[in-house]
This record gives C-alpha cells, sequence and structure tokens, in this order.
C-alpha cells in the first residue's frame, strides 16, 4: 500500500489524555478511531493487524477440529430466561423490537449455541465436536476502560465443545491448553502469558485463564515456583505471614465514638493494623447468620467462603439485621458475646494471633487485647477465607508468593451441565439410554489482544508489532527531492510485493514531510523492518535497512534485499 | 473436510413451512439456522458460501483502491441526531446503556464514517478516497421475511467515498457501477442483474440499484428496450393506456351511500373501472391544500408528486380537513365545485378521457358522466403522478415497458453534501477557500445476496452454488461395505486437498447411511461436482463423476481427476 493513498494520518499528539499506552499508540497511529468509550473502529492499518490475529487463531482452532459457525448478535429472550441469565448477567444488553418484545445482544453464546447443537445431535456418535466463531461481542459496561483491553463491542474468538463423558471432556480441555499456548506463541506472547487457575463458578471447581504478565493488567495472578502453579488472586489458596506472639494483655473495651475502619481504628488504639480484626455479617440459605472474621489487613473472599460454607448463596447482612443479631451498629460487632446462632467462619490470618482488637458488640466500644481461649472461645478449624495479598505464602507449600499483574487474554471453562440441562440436552448412548452432555466454553480476546500486544510491545517512539501480526513486513521510505529514487523505490516497492512481502512504501512528497516525519511514522507504527532509499544509496547501488527493534541500520547491497526481508 | 467430522445434518423435512425457497433449502441443508424470525446462525456450510462472496466483493473494492476498515455497531446518539435522522429512521435500534444513556445500533454508517473521515481530511490533496467495511447491520424490521432476503441482522458491504467536485464524484460513480457488475458477473449473477433507476431521496435526483430478476422479490422493475433502461417502480416514468373517447353523456349525480373504492364503485354505477377517479387530498407547505387526482386504476405517486409540486414534505389531509374544505366526507370529495384556494393536479391518465365517475363533494353521492370543459375546467396541464403499472407506456419512447420482479441486490447512492454538511465537513480547496465535500455510499447485501443465489441457482432437488461460492468444488461419495473403498477414498481427498481443490468427502458408514442419501445430501448442498468411488469404479480403475447442475455423469480415469474439477 502506498501511505499516500491511505486516509488515516498519524498525531503527534492526542486531543485528550488517554488512561493507556495502547489507546494512545493505536490511536496517534491511525490504527484506531474511538466512537466512545470502549466502542472503536478500526482504520485499514489496525484491521489488517486485527485480521492477523484472528487468522492465528482461526488456524489452531480448525487445526484441533473445531469447526467455524457465525452466530448473531441477537438472541431470543427464552433461552436467557431458560438458563436463568436473562435477569442475572448485569453486562447483559437488551433490546427491544418493533413488535415490542426484547431480544439479548450476546455477551457470550451459551444461549445460541447450545440449542443449535442440540437440534443437531442425537447420538453418542454424534460427539464429541467443538463450535467457534470470531464475532463480535456487546457488553454493557458500566465504565469501559483502557482502550481497546475493555470494551462495550468487541472481537472474540468464542468456542464450545460437546461430551458424552467426563473423561472424554477432561482430555478435550487439556488438548485445549495446548491449542492456545500455541496462539500466545505465534504471537509472541508465548514467554508472558501463563495458565491460571482461575474460579470455577458454580458448576466446576476450576477454571482456567491464560493471563499475559503486564504492569497495566486488571487482573493480579500468585505463582509458586515451586509447584510451578499460578492462581488468580480470587482463589489463590493463601496463608498469612505470622504474627509474633504477644505476652497476653488484660483485655479491655475501648470508646472509640465513629472510629470505623482498619487504619483509624489502629491509629486511635495505638495497635498495629495486622492486630485489628474485620467482621463480616452474611446471611446463607434460610436466615442462617455467618460471622466471618479476618485480619484487619485482609479482605474476606466470598469466593472461598461460599466454598468452605458448602453453599452457593451468600448475601451481606444489611444493618438492621446485624444489630439484631448483635445488638450494636455494624461498626462495632465482633466476635464477643455472640449468640450462639451464628456460625463464626474465622479466617486462618487469625491463628495465634492475641492481644487482638474486635468490635464489642456494644455501639461505639471496641475491645482490646482480646485473646482466643480467655475472651473468646479458641475455634475448632481456623479456614482461609482472605483475599490473596503480596507477602502471603502458598499453604501447601510455604512458598512466598511472586505476585504479578496481568491481563487475561483467554479462558477456558468447563461448563459441566450447567447449559445443557437448562435446555434438556441429552444423546442416545451407548447402552441406548439417555446421556447427560457436558460442555466446556474458551474463550479468546481478539480486540484485547491486540491491544496487549501493544501493552507489550512498545518503546518509546511507537509500537513494536511482532512480525506475525504487523500490518506490513516492511516500510519503505524513499528520501528525496528527484523523481529518480522515487521511480526506483517504485520497482522495489512491487518488486517486493510480487515476492509476496507486504509493503507501506511511503511515497509522500509534500515538502512539509521530511525524513524526520517519515522516520518517527515508521517508528509509531512500529513495521518491523525499514527501508531507506534516497539519492546517496541509489549511487552506492544499496539501501539502509533499519530493525525497529533494535534501532539497527544495515547497508544491503540492492541484490540482497529479498534474504533479508 | 469430512462429512461424518460436520456437526450439522441434513434435513428432509423442516418442522414449520417457510416463506421463501431460500430459507427451505438453506435451512435444510444446514448452511443456517433461524435464531428468530430475520436472526440466523452460519454454520460451517454456510459461513463458507457467505466467506466467499464477501471476498469477492472485497477483491474488487480493494482492486477500485478502496480502503477497508471495521466500523462498531453501536454509534453515537449524538451524531445521529446531527444528522436528523434519530428520530426518522424507524428501523433505528436504540439501546440503553448502563450509564442511562442511549446509543444506536446502526443499520447503515453514515454518521460514524463522516467525522471520522472528517477527522483525518483538510486538505483538498487528501481526496477522493473511498472507505468501506463489511459488517454486522442492525435494522429493527417489524416484519422480517423470506428467509435472509430481508433480516434485523445481516452482513453488508457498506462504502462511502469523499470528493471535493462533482466531476470528481461523477466519475467515480461510475466506475463503482462497472466495479459492481464485475462482483455479480463473478457471481454469475450478471446476466440477469441490472442496473436499475431508483428514488435518489430529497438530495439527488436518482440512486441507482443493481436488481437480480426474479419472481420473488419485491421490488418491480420496469424495462424500456428501446432505451435499453430499467426504472424502479417507485419513480418509472409511466404514461397509461389511453382510453377511448365516448360520446359525451349528459353528467349526473347519484346517491351511493357508503360506495367506497374503486371496484365497488364501478360495480354499482355499472362503469368500467378505469372511468372511475380517485382524488386525494395532501396538504403541503404552511397548509396549501393538493388535490391529486388520478383514473381510479393506479395509485398516486407521492415521490412524483412532491417532484411536481417542488417540495420536499407532504401529508395527507385528515378527513377534518377535507370536510372543511370541501363539505363532504372523504370519499364522496372530488373535482366539482372545489374552492379555488385547492390547487388540482391531474394526472395524465385522465387526458382524453371523458364521461368519467368523480366526488361530487357531498356526502354519499358520485357525479357520473364526468366532462372537461363541461363540468369541470380542463386543466392546463396534466402530470405523471402516479406509479407505474404493468401496460403502462414509457412516455419518452411510446414502448410499453416489460415488467419484473427483482430482489435488490445492491446500491449507489449520490448523498451529495446531506452528511457532510450535518457535521460541518469542509477542505481546504487549491484557492485556499473552504470546499464543500460531496458523498457517496455504496450497499451490497452479503447475505441477501446469499439468499438470491439460492432463489436463482436451485432445483426440485436443491442448490445449485456456482462455482465461485460453492462451499466445496468436489463432494466425494465412498459408496461401499468395504475398507478398501474407504482406504481409496481417503487417498484421493488427500491428493484432491494437495492439488488445492476444497472437497467435502462424505465418508459416513452408518447403515442408514446408503448411497441414495449420500447422492440426495450432495444434491441438496449444491456442490458443482460430484465424485462417486465404489467397488464397481475401482475395479475399472476409474470414477464417476456427476455435474449437479446437468446430472450428467462422466466415468473418468483415476490419473485424469485433477484435468476434469
Amino acid at each position: 500500500m502506498k501511505y499516500s493513498q491511505l486516509f488515516t494520518k498519524t498525531q503527534r499528539e492526542l486531543p485528550a489524555q488517554e488512561d493507556a499506552k495502547n489507546a494512545e499508540l493505536l490511536l496517534r497511529g491511525g490504527f484506531i478511531r474511538k466512537e466512545l468509550a470502549g466502542v472503536y473502529s478500526y482504520l485499514p492499518l489496525g484491521l489488517r493487524v486485527l485480521r492477523k490475529i484472528s487468522q492465528i487463531v482461526r488456524e489452531e482452532m480448525d487445526q484441533a477440529g473445531c469447526q467455524e459457525v457465525l452466530m448473531p448478535a441477537i438472541a431470543k429472550k427464552e433461552s436467557w430466561e431458560q438458563t436463568g441469565r436473562w435477569e442475572t448477567v448485569d453486562v447483559l444488553y437488551k433490546l427491544e423490537m418493533a413488535n415490542g418484545k426484547h431480544v439479548a445482544l450476546s455477551p457470550t453464546h451459551e444461549e445460541v449455541v447450545t440449542p443449535m447443537a442440540q437440534s443437531f445431535s442425537r447420538s453418542y456418535k454424534d460427539f464429541p465436536y467443538c463450535i467457534y466463531q470470531i464475532q463480535n461481542k456487546f457488553r454493557n459496561e458500566p465504565r469501559a476502560k483502557s482502550g481497546i483491553l475493555r470494551g462495550r463491542e468487541f472481537l472474540m474468538k468464542d468456542a464450545y465443545s460437546f461430551h458424552t463423558s467426563q473423561e472424554d471432556f477432561d482430555a478435550y480441555y487439556e488438548n485445549m491448553k495446548d491449542v492456545y499456548k500455541k496462539v500466545y506463541d505465534r504471537l509472541g506472547l508465548g514467554d508472558i502469558t501463563h495458565i491460571v487457575a482461575a474460579s470455577g463458578g458454580d458448576f466446576s471447581q476450576y477454571s482456567h485463564e491464560f493471563q499475559t504478565l503486564n504492569e497495566v493488567g486488571e487482573d493480579k495472578v500468585f505463582y509458586d515456583t515451586k509447584q510451578n502453579i499460578y492462581y488468580n488472586q480470587e482463589i489463590a489458596p493463601s496463608q498469612a505471614p505470622a504474627l509474633e506472639s504477644q505476652e497476653p494483655l488484660p483485655s479491655e473495651d475501648v470508646k472509640g465514638e465513629n472510629i470505623i475502619g482498619v487504619q483509624a481504628l489502629s491509629e486511635f488504639l495505638g495497635i498495629p493494623e495486622e492486630r485489628t480484626t474485620k467482621t463480616l455479617f452474611y446471611e446463607m440459605n434460610e436466615g442462617v447468620m455467618i460471622a466471618a472474621v479476618i485480619r484487619g489487613t485482609y479482605d474476606v473472599n466470598e469466593i472461598k467462603l461460599k466454598e468452605v460454607l458448602g453453599c452457593k448463596n451468600l448475601k451481606l447482612a444489611d444493618k438492621a439485621l446485624v444489630k439484631k443479631i448483635t445488638g450494636s451498629e455494624i461498626g462495632y460487632a465482633g466476635l464477643v458475646n455472640l449468640p450462639d446462632s451464628v456460625r463464626v467462619v474465622i479466617d486462618d490470618s487469625m491463628q495465634g494471633v492475641n492481644n487482638f482488637e474486635c468490635g464489642s458488640n456494644k455501639t461505639h466500644y471496641h475491645t482490646k487485647n482480646v485473646n482466643f481461649g480467655r475472651d473468646i472461645p479458641e475455634p475448632d478449624q481456623f479456614y482461609d477465607i482472605k483475599t490473596a495479598q503480596k507477602g502471603d505464602l502458598n499453604p501447601e507449600t510455604g512458598e512466598v508468593y511472586q505476585v504479578s499483574n496481568a491481563i487475561e487474554v483467554g479462558n477456558i471453562f468447563p461448563l459441566s451441565k450447567k447449559f445443557s440441562e437448562a435446555f434438556g440436552f441429552k444423546a442416545t448412548g451407548e447402552d441406548g439410554k439417555p446421556t447427560p452432555i457436558l460442555m466446556g466454553c474458551y474463550g479468546i480476546g481478539i480486540s484485547r489482544l491486540m491491544g496487549t500486544l501493544v501493552e507489550v510491545f512498545h518503546d518509546d517512539k511507537g509500537i513494536l508489532w511482532p512480525k506475525s501480526v504487523a500490518p506490513f513486513q516492511v516500510y519503505l521510505a524513499a528520501i528525496s527531492k528527484n523523481d529518480a529514487v522515487y521511480t526506483e523505490a517504485e520497482k522495489l516497492y512491487k518488486e517486493l510485493q510480487d515476492a509476496g512481502i507486504e509493503v507501506l512504501y511511503d511515497d509522500r512528497r509534500e515538502k512539509k514531510v521530511g525524513p524526520g516525519q517519515k522516520f518517527s511514522d515508521h517508528e509509531l507504527l512500529g513495521i518491523p523492518v525499514r527501508i531507506v532509499m534516497s539519492e546517496k544509496t541509489e549511487e552506492k547501488g544499496i539501501v539502509e535497512l533499519v530493525n525497529r527493534e533494535t534501532g539497527e541500520a544495515q547497508e544491503i547491497q540492492k541484490s540482497d534485499i529479498l534474504k533479508h526481508v
């Protein structure tokens, strides 16, 4: 493509500051244009990148025997009601049709693909298979952010597999990990992208995420070097660093009106934050009350708490209920004198801790120097109900985790029977009896991957696209005021194209576009190789080859160019 | 691809009758699946066809120097308000976001592409250029119908060109006609797809449609063989066949209580329908009243009437207003004794007609045997304000039109300054002064084209895909109970694939899938060539080659296959 024919232009500065590097560089380079927050157009250069990423994903999915389809964004309300998600998925866009009926604008396609698969598959012989698509998703994000990392409309590869046995599913799921690994390898992200155990929702113990380590990532991953395992913060098993045991001090109720919150309390009482506690009250099934107690510097992790309690639904008790149960306002409720009807779950961050502060269950009062066995009963068992933090240990190995920010660039999820049961999807088994169908789903955010690549591969001059997805392989810059150089450049342009090399030929001859502009445009656009032709190089019968990543320049005989690009 | 691995299956019959052949055959073949009326999934075979159509369109657009982008479906409400279309486009889906704001779900992209182009182009030197995309559109159709011919969500190629002079635009527009012609030629539709003059809306005299002649088409096109011109019915200039002049009869008011409508009236009065009249009352600008009069067998064409009147807005007068003006109920209002304040526009279907019926402007009364010059003034001029009908003549040539149903498979539209003005999009001209930008838009319905191909190319056994878009080139059917034939078929399958030929290999070996099923599946799926391998052919060292279209079968030496497919 000739630069002069490209309708987009680079920008030295943006009119408004962006919150993410990918947004800044992609906007400045004219790869994308913002329609509104989280909604972008892909311009000619950007679309080339997006397509190459899509094609890599497509090739690996095809290679794995998956079958490509294209489902619509519009989906039946009835199907979303059948799975119970019409009301519970808060990012679901709902659309009113001319006839007054409503439909969903799909953020994911279980509700479409499950009845589709069901309509074709009746016998165990039809399984397993996997259906995938590369398609635009819609999410009613309250606050879209980070450029194309988290959008309201975005391109996804989503795949769904169908199985008649757990063994078959398990093997397929493991294989899909390898398929994904190949994708990230081809994108140049293999070394920094890891399989991370994540929550399996209500229906599976784990799901797995593919997380690319990067400062701007919204996720935190916890790595145990001994086990070589990554956990998402949301489920990482964790053990708090131990606190020193102290000489027991007499307990004491201290009036601290409106002193709420760990920091305020620690300052007010003159004790370290580690010796405060948080007590959260939850309602479980049929009015069962739970008090979850944790070291003041931690947060209660509801995923873990649910697992400890073996329940699916849990909600924070409101002020009135806490007062009714404990007799005190919510900020002063704690372990001392709790009624027996409340089930107490204490995090192991409290194990071996003494002289700690705790709500007194009297409004405006905190109890200081509480000790287990003296002031409150020593629990039979401590549990891990905390959200892991930097500095925590893996309880299985005793290793301190390495903690990193990461961008989720894919996830795979054992859906088990959740969706097949909702639609009554069974097949006739080998024994002639109805066999339940097990499903897995497998997602890769294509547009998010494009943003991730920019976050990972850039320097202060611009983007550094990996070869596999660069919009062009070569940026050919003609630098001269004379026709002769452009004639030669045009020849080389054709020659390279004939050899199957994608070239962006910077043929601009306006006065204001000097060599500096051409070089900085090349650097911003991040095309792997720059070839420079000028009167000087023409005289010598060479061209200058510049590596975008290293900045290294080489003089190459014209006849040798094809060997070098 | 191996048939046994395809998750879709053909169906002999559909659970419910479809209103269009394309829906029936595509559903039965497992090319598509209906999510809801006008919303379809494209399954593996269907997606292959859709992609091939897209690719043909893409190649021709690229060849013409157009630049591909991908715009989002979500568009800013503010932009749709700026063009005045937020309220006027009735098929616009409006979406509420989490923050309570509304956005549009684009049925077309002028509101996105115009500000996008504007953000990059400042000088006349940047023009002309053309931006296109192949992208999913949304239309809030009250009643989606005809399978994938008219949908609520569908795949479109839409392109937008930008120019700084009328000459430049005109040349570009003419060139785009040739680009479109190439597309239809490559799809095998060239011979029956014609450029048809259509309405240019409020801002241009004409637009042009590409209409594929076909019985199921929603449009009617009028062809003048002498001029070799096609008109869409909505604007076809027309002259009604002349009526015989009669001996003038005395006029007479006849009481016909509740006799309304042409047919009832003609029966009641004992006159041919051709000698009744319709009078429609309209309100034009600032309360100007119009009486539009036409031969009873015709309909008033508002596009033509607006042009005659030189106005953009016209609305039918309500009952009360008609009564106020004429003194009579709406069905009895007519030409006799009309107040001078009403401007009368009489269609040329009335020219030379005498002894006609006409509303008497007295409730329940019709006047019979009305004659111009005697009962009502002979008008200075008759106009063409009718919607053309079969049997009409082209007034320019006097030729009777050939009338056909047709499917609109593309349209090109001179947008002139409509959208650039709305966004204040101008460029600096050669003279340094601001130059207005002229735009054109160019659409091709990709999914509609797929449906059109099925409507045009099918027989009673199934689809007949043109080679250029067939999901596979070859259907390889192995017919045997013995492994040996399948081993040989597998070999041939690989050989053909290695030669770059797309093969659907029917390797099914279940008892219930006999030769009959395999052959009828092939016929339904419409793959151009069937290769049959059986014990019989193996013995002879040949294969059987069947042409799907002609049914012709040939025996071919195995070694010669590549020459034949």
